[in-house]
């Protein structure tokens, strides 16, 4: 039997890691400069503990092309390294420096926000370069050196000149990645992973009226006066805000604070945000961050990923599925947590133990604030309500936790502006439609412009009607009857209102059992079957005299099986299906029974039948345009 | 100065390979069974150039579950090891194996489809195994070798009992991952990624009914029959189909196998594809492929990510942005190609060279097939306009190259339902459909059922109405009146029909300049300024008396921007422009002049408001309630 060790080949795997290991070229500038974010942070922390003898300063890291000679400078002013710590930290490829650092220093160093993982990132540097030099002097008093390497696995070292503390990064550009030359795209660049980052980070200068000048006004002969310009000064160009809202305390904030945060985040966004909630929790994870809950359209396609995530205040992605729960992704903001493992797979990701806890910690936040915000300023909320309510009724189908804590704060609106939690809702019309076998009947509207002459008949019983359009609302109506005692949604045209809610009294009929008959052998040879059930009801007299409903079950099965999931399988390709209401009480019913001839019969019955399909948005394309003219030749 | 060789520390990078170089454990087995496919056809190459004596056979890949013994065994007939070459492809990570054999057998082997690239996906294994065996025999005659390894760079090698040629790698399974320790996993892992793969892979054995048995049937005393039950015999399940379609000859399938082949990839699928596009192209890149044209809604959003993208009959994503035109990506079926980069990010795919070439190839190639569909069956293809118009409308707005080549086969259906290409309508309507000034004004309807009236009135002109519905059209109107000369699009609703098509004739007025005059005094009192701009027009007299039309130019630029791009800013926000044309030669607006009451004009002025916007649908909600209980009232 031989033993051995398995052996990583160098001229093999440097490639890999140059070429494969990071997807995209342009994040070799993250790495670079998370790298000299660590560097100052850990002299920083050294210098806090009197480990290094040294004056910290305000230290920064500077980004410089040098467009002539093809490269690019990453400089920064922190702990530096030792031609002894090169030969270490770099030649050996995978050698962490910020791990061991953060195993010597353990607790103490843990909130000092050091990022380096692997060690792999400074290489990530041959992605664009042919040509990489380290120029370095550490904190210690050594000479500083000077590290040349073209890519092969051989490198050059040698003592160097510099004598201030810290390390300069130099990237000869390839001539394919020229694109790293231009200032636009360094900046897009800088923005996009380091907006946030803990460090000032320098990349060129602006001019700035002189704050120390004021420039003087000279009255002449002639009575005019002339202000000299205003003296200006040269600074530095800090591309970053080291600071962001979400490393603070909630306490130090206040509300204009977080919405000038949203605009820093999303520049281009006009709109004030409605609400935000500040993360901040230490364990069993460690998580900051704050998300904003913009104002939300009915529409589910709304653009999601808004939210960015973080690590130590480094840009990772804004694709934050599968770490936030699928119905708060239509929110905005920032996450930062060093505990979310990347570079893993989103189905891997939502499987990990530590990331199902960050999911639930979220929502758990969530619904606290909206409930906070309900108690706090009942007003104001329902004010939000239509701006905020898909995002809730979906996190009430989506999360069962989350539906136990909105029967707190979620509302029910009525055609009228009115807002009712659901106990409220019970409440208010419990003595009033419960029906005949004591069920409670909720009564909604899904569009108050179409469904009009209905909610008014509604209405007209003294019926509270909600006021429920949002795309997912039949799934949730269908949650909420499984889960509270006999109860039972119908929209306002499901049937003419006494049948909807069933009572024992019985209305007295103006026809006889054979004038009912009469008409409905009347309707049904003038009126197509397969487009309407006919359906004789005793009503009110003046009530509509043609009316046509949808029945509950049938339309309901349909919108879910729209909205995807839920209904009945195939429901969704049914055809429509319509009943004709016919008050027989009405006077118009009367005249048409007792019309003497037939043709005169059918006209009435078909303009009636129009009007009602009228009503319901039925009347369309040729037979709108045939009843618009007989209508205007009625007028004359 | 010194000079040096980087080092890549075993200790360090060995993790890392194991962990984060791919982000999903299950590609483990993806990795293992192309191993396995590897072995096997790199012996079929060596036997069928008489390198290597022994007979090839039928060799199979089986995957094989030891739940007990937590273990899964992946076992080929291929080629083998030598304990010599173990020691060289294995304990040298990332020495790819299967790179050198291409380098040794270039050309020859170029087409035997051998799949490893880095060598690297062995090592995967450790993803999912804390100990990995691998028990191999060459075809040499030499003795098999069994290595074993724990996943710390440590090995051991020593000889093996192995007798038949091929390997056997066994994964001993953490805890962590038993799920691949589960049959259904396993299968469903087999299918997603080695469905097409080129060798059979038997995954346990299934029973079917001896083909070569035939059951007797015996007649008992009674006359009764009974046929004895089928023999059954025990064969092997073979989980893949190794001879997809796309690897075959377009010349070699029927539309049949087309067919066939789709249900193959999507079987929960019951709609035939509309047709197929049959990609092979071998020069200045590998690729081949079959996409099909499903039926396709007015949706924009339609389910993408239906293309599979394989390499070498490996499943490898099907996420095809970027490879595919996006205007593509609503197709389905698979393309195949080993050009492609993988693990790059997209927006590095876009810029590649090759990929850009695959992707105009495709382009190209579904406008060639597209223009021979319309020239060899021109029925069948405006038979299937319909469902096909959203992806060739999107490819003509966003691919200049698709835009050209679509003048040939691109279809404008008129309501009536005839179809011209853009020269047939242009010569069909250039003689009546011409403006004083030259121009050729395009008539065109979004709804036949809205604008049902508006059609009617055009097509009494002898005019052609187009029926232009998806949800893009405006922005391929806006597109076509830029590239064609002098032509403008304009909906039948813009304005009335003699505006939209100005001609030289004058209509002679029945009303005097004075009747005009008190007529729109008249009118502008009764009708809200802020909704309608009342506009006197000499019509025919028996034109409608009151019509509502919405003038072109702000209805499209308000669509544009709703449905993304295009457009002026902030336009999509600007509330909805109606005109309120009034025919003044009409024998009703006569009358109205003509009434004595003021009372009684302004009825007759609302009545008939009502009847124009109830035919733009522009009457709702309490109006319509209003106007219908006005109506019956009328009937009585």
């Amino acid at each position: 039997m031989t033993k051995g060790n398995i052996n990583v080949s160098v001229e093999n795997i440097f490639p890999l890691i140059k070429k494969f290991l990071y997807s995209d070229h342009e994040i070799f500038l993250r790495e670079l400069i998370s790298n000299a974010t660590d560097a100052t942070l850990k002299l920083k922390h050294l210098t806090s503990i009197g480990e290094a003898k040294v004056e910290y300063g305000n230290p920064q890291i500077e980004v410089k092309i040098d467009k002539k000679g093809k490269k690019l400078h990453i400089i920064d002013q922190g702990i530096g390294m030792t031609a002894e710590e090169v030969e270490k930290y770099i030649n050996q490829v995978a050698f962490s420096g910020a791990e061991e650092f953060l195993d010597k220093y353990k607790d103490a160093a843990k909130d000092s926000g050091i990022i380096g993982h692997f060690g792999l990132g400074f290489y990530s540097a041959f992605m664009v370069a042919n040509k990489v030099e380290i120029i370095t002097k550490s904190y210690k008093d050594e000479p500083a050196a000077h590290w040349t390497c073209d890519g092969s696995p051989e490198f050059t070292l040698e003592p160097a000149e510099k004598t201030e503390r810290g390390t300069e990064i130099i990237l000869h550009i390839t001539e394919d990645d020229k694109e790293f030359l231009e200032e636009s795209r360094i900046r897009e660049l800088l923005v996009k992973y380091n907006k946030f980052m803990p460090v000032p980070i320098k990349f060129g200068t602006k001019e700035i009226n002189d704050p120390d000048f004021t420039p003087k006004t000279t009255t002449d002969k002639d009575g005019k006066e002339t202000t000299e310009p205003h003296k200006k000064i040269t600074v530095d160009n800090i591309i970053n805000n080291p600071n962001p809202a979400w490393t603070k305390q909630p306490t130090d904030l206040k509300d204009e604070d977080y919405n000038n945060f949203y605009r820093e985040l999303y520049p281009m966004q006009f709109e004030e945000p409605l609400f935000h909630i500040h993360l901040n929790v230490d364990y069993p994870f460690n998580l900051t961050g704050i998300l904003y809950f913009p104002k939300m359209t009915n529409d589910l396609n709304i653009q999601r990923d808004k939210i960015q995530l973080y690590q130590n205040q480094v840009f990772v992605t804004d694709n934050v599925e599968g770490i936030v729960p699928e119905f708060l992704t239509m929110l905005r903001g920032v996450i930062d947590s060093p505990d979310i493992p990347l570079n893993v797979s989103r189905s891997y990701l939502q499987a990990d133990g530590a990331v199902k806890k960050i999911s639930s910690y979220i929502t758990r936040k969530v619904a606290d604030k909206l409930k906070s915000l309900f108690n706090n300023n009942r007003e104001d909320f329902e004010k939000k309500w239509d701006d905020i309510k898909i995002v809730i009724e979906y996190g009430m189908l989506s999360e069962e936790k989350f539906f136990e804590k909105a029967d707190a704060f979620a509302l029910y609106p009525t055609v009228d502006g009115k807002y009712y939690t659901y106990d409220e809702l019970y409440n208010a019309i419990k003595a009033k439609q419960t029906d005949k076998d004591d069920k409670l009947v909720i009564l909604y509207a899904s569009d108050t412009d179409a469904q009009h002459s209905y909610i008014e008949t509604a209405k007209a019983k003294g019926y509270e009607v909600l006021l429920l359009d949002s795309p997912i609302v039949s799934h949730l109506m269908q949650k909420l009857e499984g889960s509270k005692e006999n109860i039972s949604f119908a929209r306002v045209d499901a049937d003419h209102i006494d049948n909807l809610i069933k009572k024992d009294d019985t209305k007295i009929s103006k026809l006889s059992e054979d004038e009912k008959k009469q008409l409905d052998e009347l309707l049904k040879e003038v009126i197509p079957s397969e487009k309407f059930m006919v359906q004789l009801e005793t009503m009110d007299s003046d009530a509509a005299p043609f009316m046509i409903t949808q029945p509950e079950f049938m339309r309901r099965m349909k919108e879910m099986q729209q909205t995807g999931g839920g209904g009945m399988f195939g429901m969704g390709n049914m055809p429509e299906m319509y009943n004709l209401v016919v008050n027989t009480n009405s006077e118009l019913v009367g005249e048409i029974l007792n019309t003497k001839t037939k043709k005169k019969q059918e006209r009435l019955i078909n303009q009636s039948l129009d009007l009602a399909r009228l009503s319901q948005g039925l009347l369309k394309g040729e037979e709108l345009t045939n009843f618009i003219k007989r209508s205007y030749d009625m007028i004359k």
